[in-house]
């Protein structure tokens, strides 16, 4: 038996080749579906879901995103259809961002950067991360791979999940240790429960001179009350999603001190499409093997 | 018996608190030497020697800097005078300013602060740390530290020393191998040795792309066959120290592509004091008990 798998790129065309029972068919995202694809049931997805008409496939059974994010999704699957993402293809990249941004803002390479182009050697204290302490919000692949890049910082990193286990605290734990870090990490899925996570009163918990960061999505930020502790000049912050997304010209947060913005490239680094399709052809096939995929999200 | 023991700063006052048989003086760095410390037998110094009259102190038997480079020392010891330096009290910060600048022009941090300050959300796609090759000249306290702090980002490290040991080759291995690393890292003592080790053939030989960084000494480089190579875009580098240095005004290194500059804050941040002076207390309690302290350059 084989089953037709609509992809987006012809890096799915090589990637499918080696699947058993996996029909692969190219489709150009935001435009109409091939003819010869009509009949796919599954669909490969990247994030933007602008003109992907899933309605339109009558046989459709599992939307496979390459991405770990897939709150665009839910709203827009069919009665029956299964969702499944890429997670595991990304965590050790998004958590070299983090670490990355975490040490930037430490050593505040931001401002040694504005005195290199004005010409100026001032040297300066900076606080450092060797023995800080970071709250994680998420025990997930990204959260698992940060406490592991920070170990040899010696960094006191606590994660923050569902169920607490060695190494991680529930969120009602959390809550109470906002104020005793030096920097927290936003890397959990955005969804009802997690909306605007980081709102007024959880930032106003966090120190003078804490760093945000959020590597997880705009919407798990409550931007109007990050936007007055920066523009107080109390909190830092490196964000590399925003809500609204693409940050629009003249936002407040373009210009604000102690921000560090990167335009959504947690996961963009070289080689990023073969690791979301090495996780993606692993799912398709234990899916077509009859096996439900390990990333299924909503079946 | 009680030796008297010069000191920089307040703190030293404090540090030597406790070690037995010190009696310690402080002294204004550049000014005249105490009245009641010229029978000093040690003293303690940080880095800049600017009149700090070493010969004016006849019973002088050890000077103990605060810091690990010496190169200014050696020429003013009179004869006959120990050199002892505070290794190991700053490798883990100089190797956590390595990491942070090495992750941030892997991801291309300083790029994306431009686009920043331009209020541009411009997607890229940089190349990223993980699995990189990284080499690093200096198997001390700096070396070890950077190396376990890219363990977790899967960096293939080798350590550049003296004596070929498993994990450290020697200078005659290493040269080789320089077109295939990613990063080279200095973080060795400046001497006659090493002087310029970084010339226009050595630079000459690093492929396109890669980046220098220099935690070392400025002298470790050929400045001017970096400029070069900066300016024709071809390397990328990554500077804490320069010669000359401090950088002058007009410099061409503070305008070039590909480089980020700092002003000698490797080992700059909160606490730093404090960690040199736990290293140099314990080095004078050794000395006044009678053993050779174990950071001994000179004797």
């Amino acid at each position: 038996v084989t089953s037709t798998v609509l992809v987006p790129d012809d890096e799915g065309l090589l990637a499918l080749a080696g699947v058993a029972g996996a029909r692969p068919v190219r489709y150009e995202p935001g435009g109409a579906w091939p003819a010869d694809g009509l009949d796919a049931e599954i669909v490969v997805v990247w994030g933007n879901p602008a003109g992907v008409d899933l309605a339109a496939l009558p046989r459709l059974k599992l939307v496979q995103t390459l991405t770990s994010g897939v709150e665009q999704w839910r709203s827009r699957l069919p009665a029956g259809v299964a969702l499944a993402n890429a997670r595991g293809a990304g965590g050790a990249v998004v958590a070299e961002w983090v670490l990355a941004v975490l040490l930037a803002l430490s050593r505040d390479l931001p401002g040694f950067q504005r005195q290199q182009e004005a010409g100026r050697w001032d040297y300066r204290v900076t606080t450092g991360l060797i023995g800080a302490k970071v709250l994680v919000f998420g025990a997930g692949d990204i959260g698992l791979h940060v406490r592991s890049a920070l170990a040899p910082l010696q960094v006191d990193v606590k994660l923050v999940g569902r169920t607490a286990r060695p190494g991680v605290i529930t969120m009602a734990r959390a809550r109470p240790t906002l104020g005793e870090q030096d920097a927290v990490v936003l890397a959990i899925p955005l969804d009802g429960s997690t909306r605007a996570l980081a709102d007024a009163g959880f930032l106003a918990r966090m120190r003078d001179g804490a760093i945000l960061v959020n590597a997880g999505r705009g919407g798990l930020v409550d931007t109007d009350a990050l936007v007055a502790e920066l523009t107080a000049g109390r909190l830092r912050a490196a964000l590399d999603v925003t809500d609204p997304e693409p940050l629009p010209a003249g936002h407040p947060l373009w210009g604000l001190p102690g921000v560090l913005l990167t335009p959504h490239v947690g996961t963009a680094t070289l080689g990023e499409e073969t690791r979301c399709w090495a996780v993606a052809s692993q799912q398709l096939a234990e899916y077509l093997a009859g096996r439900p995929p390990t990333n299924l999200i909503v079946d």
